[in-house]
Protein backbone atom coordinates (compact mmCIF):
# COMPACT_ATOMS: atom_id res chain seq x y z
CA UNK A 1 0.00 0.00 0.00
CA UNK A 2 2.48 2.62 -0.81
CA UNK A 3 1.83 6.11 -1.29
CA UNK A 4 4.78 8.35 -2.94
CA UNK A 5 4.72 11.80 -3.42
CA UNK A 6 7.38 13.67 -5.72
CA UNK A 7 7.55 17.46 -5.14
CA UNK A 8 9.40 19.52 -8.09
CA UNK A 9 9.89 22.97 -8.99
CA UNK A 10 7.89 23.87 -11.74
CA UNK A 11 10.16 24.53 -14.74
CA UNK A 12 10.80 23.23 -18.28
CA UNK A 13 13.66 20.28 -18.60
CA UNK A 14 12.42 18.47 -21.95
CA UNK A 15 12.83 20.94 -25.05
CA UNK A 16 10.68 24.11 -25.06
CA UNK A 17 8.54 23.01 -22.05
CA UNK A 18 7.74 25.43 -18.85
CA UNK A 19 6.88 22.57 -16.66
CA UNK A 20 7.36 18.83 -16.61
CA UNK A 21 5.46 17.49 -19.28
CA UNK A 22 2.80 14.52 -19.18
CA UNK A 23 5.61 11.57 -20.82
CA UNK A 24 8.14 12.77 -17.84
CA UNK A 25 5.81 12.29 -15.67
CA UNK A 26 4.12 8.98 -16.79
CA UNK A 27 7.96 7.91 -16.64
CA UNK A 28 8.20 9.01 -13.07
CA UNK A 29 5.22 6.89 -12.18
CA UNK A 30 6.23 4.33 -13.87
CA UNK A 31 9.87 4.19 -12.46
CA UNK A 32 8.52 5.03 -9.12
CA UNK A 33 5.99 1.67 -8.99
CA UNK A 34 8.54 -0.22 -10.83
CA UNK A 35 11.12 0.53 -8.10
CA UNK A 36 8.53 -0.84 -4.96
CA UNK A 37 7.43 -3.83 -6.98
CA UNK A 38 11.25 -4.66 -7.16
CA UNK A 39 12.80 -3.38 -3.87
CA UNK A 40 9.56 -4.46 -1.30
CA UNK A 41 7.16 -6.82 -3.59
CA UNK A 42 4.39 -3.97 -3.32
CA UNK A 43 1.78 -4.94 -6.57
CA UNK A 44 1.80 -1.89 -8.51
CA UNK A 45 -2.00 -2.09 -8.28
CA UNK A 46 -1.61 -0.67 -5.08
CA UNK A 47 0.75 1.91 -5.33
CA UNK A 48 -0.06 6.01 -6.02
CA UNK A 49 2.26 7.82 -6.98
CA UNK A 50 1.71 12.06 -6.90
CA UNK A 51 3.27 14.74 -8.65
CA UNK A 52 3.39 17.91 -7.19
CA UNK A 53 4.90 21.01 -9.00
CA UNK A 54 5.55 24.22 -6.85
CA UNK A 55 6.74 27.62 -8.28
CA UNK A 56 9.95 28.86 -8.26
CA UNK A 57 9.47 31.57 -6.43
CA UNK A 58 7.97 28.99 -3.53
CA UNK A 59 10.96 26.88 -3.09
CA UNK A 60 13.84 27.60 -1.29
CA UNK A 61 16.83 26.54 -0.38
CA UNK A 62 20.64 27.78 1.26
CA UNK A 63 18.03 30.91 2.80
CA UNK A 64 17.07 31.92 -0.62
CA UNK A 65 14.61 31.44 -3.62
CA UNK A 66 15.67 28.33 -5.88
CA UNK A 67 16.74 30.95 -8.83
CA UNK A 68 18.54 33.39 -6.50
CA UNK A 69 20.37 30.04 -5.27
CA UNK A 70 21.51 29.08 -8.29
CA UNK A 71 22.56 32.82 -9.26
CA UNK A 72 24.83 33.26 -6.62
CA UNK A 73 26.27 29.13 -6.77
CA UNK A 74 27.08 30.08 -10.62
CA UNK A 75 28.50 33.47 -9.50
CA UNK A 76 30.99 31.71 -6.84
CA UNK A 77 32.15 29.49 -9.25
CA UNK B 1 -5.88 19.80 17.23
CA UNK B 2 -5.86 17.28 14.50
CA UNK B 3 -5.04 18.11 10.73
CA UNK B 4 -6.40 16.39 8.04
CA UNK B 5 -5.56 16.51 3.68
CA UNK B 6 -7.42 15.11 1.40
CA UNK B 7 -6.02 14.63 -1.73
CA UNK B 8 -8.11 13.89 -5.19
CA UNK B 9 -7.76 14.42 -8.72
CA UNK B 10 -8.89 17.24 -10.21
CA UNK B 11 -11.75 16.37 -11.96
CA UNK B 12 -15.39 16.69 -11.83
CA UNK B 13 -18.08 14.43 -9.88
CA UNK B 14 -21.22 16.75 -9.78
CA UNK B 15 -23.01 17.38 -12.84
CA UNK B 16 -21.35 19.65 -15.19
CA UNK B 17 -18.48 20.35 -13.29
CA UNK B 18 -14.40 19.83 -13.81
CA UNK B 19 -13.24 19.48 -10.22
CA UNK B 20 -14.52 19.29 -6.98
CA UNK B 21 -17.25 22.12 -6.25
CA UNK B 22 -17.38 24.49 -2.93
CA UNK B 23 -20.44 22.92 -2.35
CA UNK B 24 -18.71 19.17 -2.27
CA UNK B 25 -15.82 20.59 -0.73
CA UNK B 26 -18.12 22.07 2.86
CA UNK B 27 -19.51 18.88 2.98
CA UNK B 28 -15.60 16.77 3.52
CA UNK B 29 -14.89 19.70 5.22
CA UNK B 30 -18.11 19.70 7.47
CA UNK B 31 -17.78 15.98 7.48
CA UNK B 32 -14.32 15.45 8.48
CA UNK B 33 -14.98 17.60 11.36
CA UNK B 34 -18.15 15.59 12.67
CA UNK B 35 -15.76 12.93 12.52
CA UNK B 36 -13.05 13.76 14.59
CA UNK B 37 -15.26 15.17 17.30
CA UNK B 38 -17.35 11.70 17.00
CA UNK B 39 -14.60 9.28 17.71
CA UNK B 40 -11.75 11.44 19.08
CA UNK B 41 -13.55 14.42 20.88
CA UNK B 42 -11.79 16.66 19.10
CA UNK B 43 -13.44 20.07 18.80
CA UNK B 44 -14.10 21.75 15.55
CA UNK B 45 -12.31 24.75 16.27
CA UNK B 46 -9.22 22.95 16.40
CA UNK B 47 -9.33 20.50 13.82
CA UNK B 48 -8.17 22.34 10.28
CA UNK B 49 -9.06 20.27 6.90
CA UNK B 50 -7.02 20.43 3.74
CA UNK B 51 -8.45 19.64 0.65
CA UNK B 52 -5.59 19.39 -2.73
CA UNK B 53 -6.73 18.50 -6.21
CA UNK B 54 -4.18 17.15 -8.02
CA UNK B 55 -3.97 16.97 -11.84
CA UNK B 56 -5.34 13.56 -13.43
CA UNK B 57 -1.61 13.36 -15.36
CA UNK B 58 0.30 13.52 -11.99
CA UNK B 59 -1.52 10.93 -10.09
CA UNK B 60 -0.09 7.94 -10.72
CA UNK B 61 -1.77 4.25 -10.06
CA UNK B 62 -0.98 0.21 -10.93
CA UNK B 63 2.25 2.33 -12.80
CA UNK B 64 0.60 4.25 -15.15
CA UNK B 65 -1.46 7.70 -15.12
CA UNK B 66 -4.77 7.23 -13.96
CA UNK B 67 -6.57 8.21 -17.38
CA UNK B 68 -4.57 5.13 -18.63
CA UNK B 69 -5.24 2.97 -15.51
CA UNK B 70 -9.18 2.97 -16.00
CA UNK B 71 -9.02 2.57 -19.29
CA UNK B 72 -7.23 -0.76 -18.92
CA UNK B 73 -9.35 -1.68 -16.19
CA UNK B 74 -12.43 -1.05 -18.65
CA UNK B 75 -10.86 -3.03 -21.17
CA UNK B 76 -10.24 -6.00 -18.65
CA UNK B 77 -13.63 -6.01 -18.15
CA UNK C 1 -8.10 7.50 -5.74
CA UNK C 2 -7.99 9.74 -2.92
CA UNK C 3 -5.40 10.02 -0.11
CA UNK C 4 -6.48 10.98 2.95
CA UNK C 5 -3.86 11.92 6.02
CA UNK C 6 -5.55 12.86 9.67
CA UNK C 7 -2.22 14.14 11.85
CA UNK C 8 -3.13 14.17 15.38
CA UNK C 9 -1.38 14.62 18.68
CA UNK C 10 -0.08 11.34 20.75
CA UNK C 11 -2.40 11.27 23.62
CA UNK C 12 -5.49 8.75 24.95
CA UNK C 13 -8.74 9.94 25.04
CA UNK C 14 -10.47 6.66 25.20
CA UNK C 15 -10.61 4.97 29.02
CA UNK C 16 -7.24 4.00 30.18
CA UNK C 17 -5.82 4.94 26.58
CA UNK C 18 -1.91 7.06 26.23
CA UNK C 19 -2.83 7.08 22.32
CA UNK C 20 -5.28 6.57 20.00
CA UNK C 21 -6.50 3.05 19.90
CA UNK C 22 -7.14 0.20 16.94
CA UNK C 23 -10.76 0.74 17.32
CA UNK C 24 -10.68 4.28 16.92
CA UNK C 25 -8.32 4.41 13.80
CA UNK C 26 -10.85 1.57 12.94
CA UNK C 27 -13.58 3.99 12.68
CA UNK C 28 -11.98 7.15 11.11
CA UNK C 29 -10.63 4.92 8.35
CA UNK C 30 -14.33 4.09 8.20
CA UNK C 31 -16.17 7.57 8.20
CA UNK C 32 -13.57 9.44 6.14
CA UNK C 33 -14.07 6.12 3.38
CA UNK C 34 -17.66 6.47 3.63
CA UNK C 35 -17.21 10.39 3.04
CA UNK C 36 -15.58 10.28 0.06
CA UNK C 37 -17.67 7.85 -1.44
CA UNK C 38 -21.07 9.73 -0.20
CA UNK C 39 -19.63 13.44 -1.28
CA UNK C 40 -17.50 12.64 -4.31
CA UNK C 41 -18.92 9.23 -5.37
CA UNK C 42 -14.72 8.02 -4.86
CA UNK C 43 -14.87 3.84 -4.30
CA UNK C 44 -13.72 2.72 -1.24
CA UNK C 45 -11.09 0.23 -2.44
CA UNK C 46 -9.50 2.95 -4.44
CA UNK C 47 -9.24 5.40 -0.66
CA UNK C 48 -6.10 5.05 1.35
CA UNK C 49 -5.97 6.46 4.63
CA UNK C 50 -2.90 7.05 6.91
CA UNK C 51 -3.29 8.09 10.35
CA UNK C 52 -0.30 10.07 11.95
CA UNK C 53 0.02 10.23 15.47
CA UNK C 54 2.72 12.96 16.56
CA UNK C 55 3.99 13.69 20.22
CA UNK C 56 2.59 15.83 22.18
CA UNK C 57 5.93 18.03 22.39
CA UNK C 58 6.16 18.19 18.75
CA UNK C 59 2.95 19.66 18.00
CA UNK C 60 2.67 23.42 18.41
CA UNK C 61 -0.03 26.39 18.39
CA UNK C 62 0.07 29.84 19.54
CA UNK C 63 3.62 29.65 19.55
CA UNK C 64 3.97 27.32 22.49
CA UNK C 65 4.10 23.06 22.72
CA UNK C 66 0.69 22.07 22.94
CA UNK C 67 0.48 21.05 26.32
CA UNK C 68 1.37 24.63 27.86
CA UNK C 69 -1.11 26.75 24.92
CA UNK C 70 -3.56 24.26 27.03
CA UNK C 71 -2.84 25.30 30.15
CA UNK C 72 -2.35 28.57 29.34
CA UNK C 73 -5.69 28.81 27.77
CA UNK C 74 -7.22 27.43 31.25
CA UNK C 75 -5.55 29.72 32.73
CA UNK C 76 -7.03 32.36 30.71
CA UNK C 77 -10.46 31.13 32.13
CA UNK D 1 18.70 17.88 5.97
CA UNK D 2 15.85 20.06 6.98
CA UNK D 3 12.34 19.71 4.87
CA UNK D 4 10.05 22.30 5.86
CA UNK D 5 6.87 22.49 4.46
CA UNK D 6 4.87 25.88 5.06
CA UNK D 7 0.57 25.75 3.75
CA UNK D 8 -0.83 29.28 3.72
CA UNK D 9 -4.64 30.06 2.23
CA UNK D 10 -4.12 32.01 -0.84
CA UNK D 11 -4.94 35.58 -0.29
CA UNK D 12 -3.56 39.26 -0.01
CA UNK D 13 -1.89 40.42 3.15
CA UNK D 14 0.15 42.88 1.78
CA UNK D 15 -1.60 46.02 -0.12
CA UNK D 16 -3.23 45.42 -3.26
CA UNK D 17 -1.88 41.53 -3.56
CA UNK D 18 -4.40 38.92 -3.91
CA UNK D 19 -1.85 36.15 -2.79
CA UNK D 20 1.50 36.13 -0.84
CA UNK D 21 3.91 38.08 -2.80
CA UNK D 22 7.34 37.00 -3.69
CA UNK D 23 8.81 39.42 -1.08
CA UNK D 24 6.41 37.87 1.68
CA UNK D 25 7.80 34.16 0.28
CA UNK D 26 11.43 35.26 0.35
CA UNK D 27 11.00 36.50 3.68
CA UNK D 28 9.66 33.08 4.54
CA UNK D 29 12.12 31.54 3.36
CA UNK D 30 15.10 33.23 5.02
CA UNK D 31 13.71 33.27 7.86
CA UNK D 32 12.94 29.48 8.27
CA UNK D 33 16.41 28.71 7.38
CA UNK D 34 17.68 31.56 9.68
CA UNK D 35 15.76 29.68 12.47
CA UNK D 36 17.21 26.13 11.82
CA UNK D 37 20.67 27.28 11.76
CA UNK D 38 20.00 29.06 14.68
CA UNK D 39 18.15 26.02 16.66
CA UNK D 40 19.92 22.95 15.56
CA UNK D 41 22.97 24.02 13.62
CA UNK D 42 21.54 23.57 10.45
CA UNK D 43 23.44 24.35 7.18
CA UNK D 44 21.39 26.38 5.37
CA UNK D 45 22.53 24.64 1.99
CA UNK D 46 20.79 21.98 3.53
CA UNK D 47 17.46 23.44 4.20
CA UNK D 48 14.26 23.59 1.75
CA UNK D 49 11.63 25.30 2.32
CA UNK D 50 8.33 24.82 0.26
CA UNK D 51 5.40 27.14 0.67
CA UNK D 52 2.27 25.25 -0.64
CA UNK D 53 -1.02 27.77 -0.82
CA UNK D 54 -4.30 26.84 -0.43
CA UNK D 55 -7.31 28.01 -2.15
CA UNK D 56 -9.67 29.53 0.33
CA UNK D 57 -12.24 27.33 -0.32
CA UNK D 58 -10.19 24.53 0.19
CA UNK D 59 -8.97 25.01 4.10
CA UNK D 60 -11.90 24.60 6.68
CA UNK D 61 -12.10 25.33 10.46
CA UNK D 62 -14.23 25.20 12.36
CA UNK D 63 -16.18 22.10 10.29
CA UNK D 64 -16.42 25.26 7.56
CA UNK D 65 -14.79 26.57 4.75
CA UNK D 66 -12.26 29.52 6.27
CA UNK D 67 -14.30 32.59 4.91
CA UNK D 68 -17.39 31.45 6.36
CA UNK D 69 -15.54 30.60 9.71
CA UNK D 70 -14.49 34.11 9.54
CA UNK D 71 -17.97 35.43 9.60
CA UNK D 72 -19.38 33.60 12.04
CA UNK D 73 -16.36 34.36 14.84
CA UNK D 74 -17.17 37.95 13.39
CA UNK D 75 -20.80 37.59 14.57
CA UNK D 76 -20.10 36.20 17.34
CA UNK D 77 -18.05 39.44 18.20
CA UNK E 1 15.09 20.84 -5.90
CA UNK E 2 12.93 17.43 -5.70
CA UNK E 3 11.68 16.42 -2.47
CA UNK E 4 10.16 12.98 -2.63
CA UNK E 5 8.08 10.68 0.12
CA UNK E 6 7.70 7.31 0.14
CA UNK E 7 5.47 5.97 2.75
CA UNK E 8 4.53 2.38 2.90
CA UNK E 9 2.98 -0.02 6.03
CA UNK E 10 5.71 -1.04 9.10
CA UNK E 11 5.74 -5.23 7.78
CA UNK E 12 8.45 -7.47 6.91
CA UNK E 13 8.99 -8.05 3.09
CA UNK E 14 12.68 -9.39 3.65
CA UNK E 15 13.44 -12.69 5.17
CA UNK E 16 13.20 -12.27 9.07
CA UNK E 17 12.52 -8.87 8.94
CA UNK E 18 9.16 -7.11 10.81
CA UNK E 19 10.50 -3.72 9.14
CA UNK E 20 11.65 -2.04 5.76
CA UNK E 21 15.31 -3.08 5.68
CA UNK E 22 17.92 -0.71 5.52
CA UNK E 23 18.93 -2.05 2.56
CA UNK E 24 15.68 -1.85 1.27
CA UNK E 25 15.43 2.00 2.33
CA UNK E 26 19.31 2.28 1.09
CA UNK E 27 17.92 0.68 -2.69
CA UNK E 28 14.65 2.89 -2.59
CA UNK E 29 17.02 6.24 -2.01
CA UNK E 30 19.52 5.24 -5.08
CA UNK E 31 16.60 4.33 -7.43
CA UNK E 32 14.19 7.54 -7.11
CA UNK E 33 17.79 9.13 -7.08
CA UNK E 34 18.38 8.04 -10.23
CA UNK E 35 14.76 8.13 -11.61
CA UNK E 36 14.83 11.96 -11.18
CA UNK E 37 18.15 12.34 -12.64
CA UNK E 38 17.46 9.98 -15.75
CA UNK E 39 13.79 11.69 -16.23
CA UNK E 40 14.67 15.61 -15.22
CA UNK E 41 18.33 15.81 -15.30
CA UNK E 42 18.22 16.80 -11.45
CA UNK E 43 21.62 16.29 -9.89
CA UNK E 44 21.51 13.91 -7.03
CA UNK E 45 22.39 15.96 -4.43
CA UNK E 46 19.82 18.46 -4.93
CA UNK E 47 17.23 15.18 -4.04
CA UNK E 48 15.70 14.22 -0.49
CA UNK E 49 14.53 11.27 -0.24
CA UNK E 50 12.46 10.26 3.11
CA UNK E 51 10.98 7.20 3.74
CA UNK E 52 7.79 6.88 5.99
CA UNK E 53 6.66 3.56 7.57
CA UNK E 54 3.46 3.49 9.04
CA UNK E 55 1.46 0.81 11.48
CA UNK E 56 -0.57 -1.56 10.12
CA UNK E 57 -3.42 -0.58 12.11
CA UNK E 58 -2.80 3.18 10.89
CA UNK E 59 -3.10 2.35 7.05
CA UNK E 60 -6.88 2.24 5.92
CA UNK E 61 -8.26 0.74 2.58
CA UNK E 62 -11.40 0.01 1.36
CA UNK E 63 -13.02 1.27 4.26
CA UNK E 64 -10.94 -1.08 6.36
CA UNK E 65 -7.52 -1.56 7.89
CA UNK E 66 -5.33 -3.04 5.98
CA UNK E 67 -5.06 -6.12 7.53
CA UNK E 68 -8.69 -6.49 7.58
CA UNK E 69 -8.63 -5.43 3.99
CA UNK E 70 -6.36 -8.08 2.91
CA UNK E 71 -8.41 -10.92 4.63
CA UNK E 72 -10.92 -9.64 3.11
CA UNK E 73 -9.92 -9.97 -0.31
CA UNK E 74 -8.73 -13.23 0.46
CA UNK E 75 -11.57 -14.50 1.71
CA UNK E 76 -13.54 -13.49 -1.76
CA UNK E 77 -10.75 -15.52 -3.41
CA UNK F 1 -4.70 29.29 9.15
CA UNK F 2 -1.32 28.05 8.35
CA UNK F 3 0.12 24.49 8.99
CA UNK F 4 3.70 24.03 8.97
CA UNK F 5 5.22 20.70 8.93
CA UNK F 6 9.39 20.74 10.02
CA UNK F 7 10.42 17.15 8.93
CA UNK F 8 14.74 16.65 10.20
CA UNK F 9 16.70 13.46 10.53
CA UNK F 10 16.39 12.45 13.99
CA UNK F 11 19.94 13.29 15.69
CA UNK F 12 21.04 14.81 18.90
CA UNK F 13 22.72 18.60 18.28
CA UNK F 14 22.32 19.79 21.83
CA UNK F 15 25.02 18.54 24.34
CA UNK F 16 24.45 14.38 25.08
CA UNK F 17 21.02 14.14 23.21
CA UNK F 18 20.39 11.60 20.84
CA UNK F 19 17.08 13.30 19.42
CA UNK F 20 16.02 17.06 18.96
CA UNK F 21 15.30 17.83 22.56
CA UNK F 22 12.10 19.15 23.87
CA UNK F 23 13.59 22.90 24.44
CA UNK F 24 14.97 22.76 21.00
CA UNK F 25 11.14 21.92 19.42
CA UNK F 26 9.68 24.82 21.87
CA UNK F 27 11.74 26.90 19.87
CA UNK F 28 10.94 25.64 16.72
CA UNK F 29 7.40 26.23 17.45
CA UNK F 30 8.17 29.80 18.42
CA UNK F 31 10.39 31.31 16.37
CA UNK F 32 7.96 29.90 12.97
CA UNK F 33 4.73 31.34 14.93
CA UNK F 34 6.44 34.83 15.42
CA UNK F 35 7.37 34.41 11.74
CA UNK F 36 4.06 33.87 10.33
CA UNK F 37 2.83 36.51 12.55
CA UNK F 38 5.96 39.05 10.90
CA UNK F 39 5.84 38.15 7.53
CA UNK F 40 1.95 37.74 6.86
CA UNK F 41 -0.07 39.26 9.73
CA UNK F 42 -1.16 35.49 10.94
CA UNK F 43 -2.76 35.31 14.20
CA UNK F 44 -0.24 32.11 16.53
CA UNK F 45 -3.80 30.73 17.76
CA UNK F 46 -4.37 29.83 14.01
CA UNK F 47 -0.77 28.41 13.15
CA UNK F 48 -0.25 24.93 13.89
CA UNK F 49 3.53 23.15 13.71
CA UNK F 50 4.41 20.25 13.42
CA UNK F 51 7.62 18.83 14.31
CA UNK F 52 8.50 15.45 12.51
CA UNK F 53 11.60 13.28 13.35
CA UNK F 54 13.03 11.32 10.71
CA UNK F 55 15.54 8.36 11.49
CA UNK F 56 19.14 8.57 9.98
CA UNK F 57 18.44 5.58 7.21
CA UNK F 58 15.42 6.91 6.29
CA UNK F 59 16.62 9.72 4.70
CA UNK F 60 18.07 10.09 1.70
CA UNK F 61 20.68 13.08 -0.47
CA UNK F 62 23.08 12.57 -3.19
CA UNK F 63 21.47 8.95 -3.99
CA UNK F 64 22.91 7.38 -0.19
CA UNK F 65 21.03 7.29 3.29
CA UNK F 66 22.33 10.75 4.64
CA UNK F 67 25.24 8.93 6.95
CA UNK F 68 26.87 7.79 4.32
CA UNK F 69 26.17 10.68 1.63
CA UNK F 70 28.48 12.96 5.28
CA UNK F 71 31.15 10.49 5.09
CA UNK F 72 31.70 10.70 1.58
CA UNK F 73 31.60 14.54 1.53
CA UNK F 74 34.17 14.23 4.11
CA UNK F 75 36.64 12.05 2.19
CA UNK F 76 36.18 14.49 -0.35
CA UNK F 77 37.57 17.24 1.39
Amino acid sequence: MPYVKIQVTREGTAPGATQTTAEQKAKLIKGVSDLLLDVLAKPQSATFVVIEEVEMDSWGVGGLPVEEFRKQQIAKG
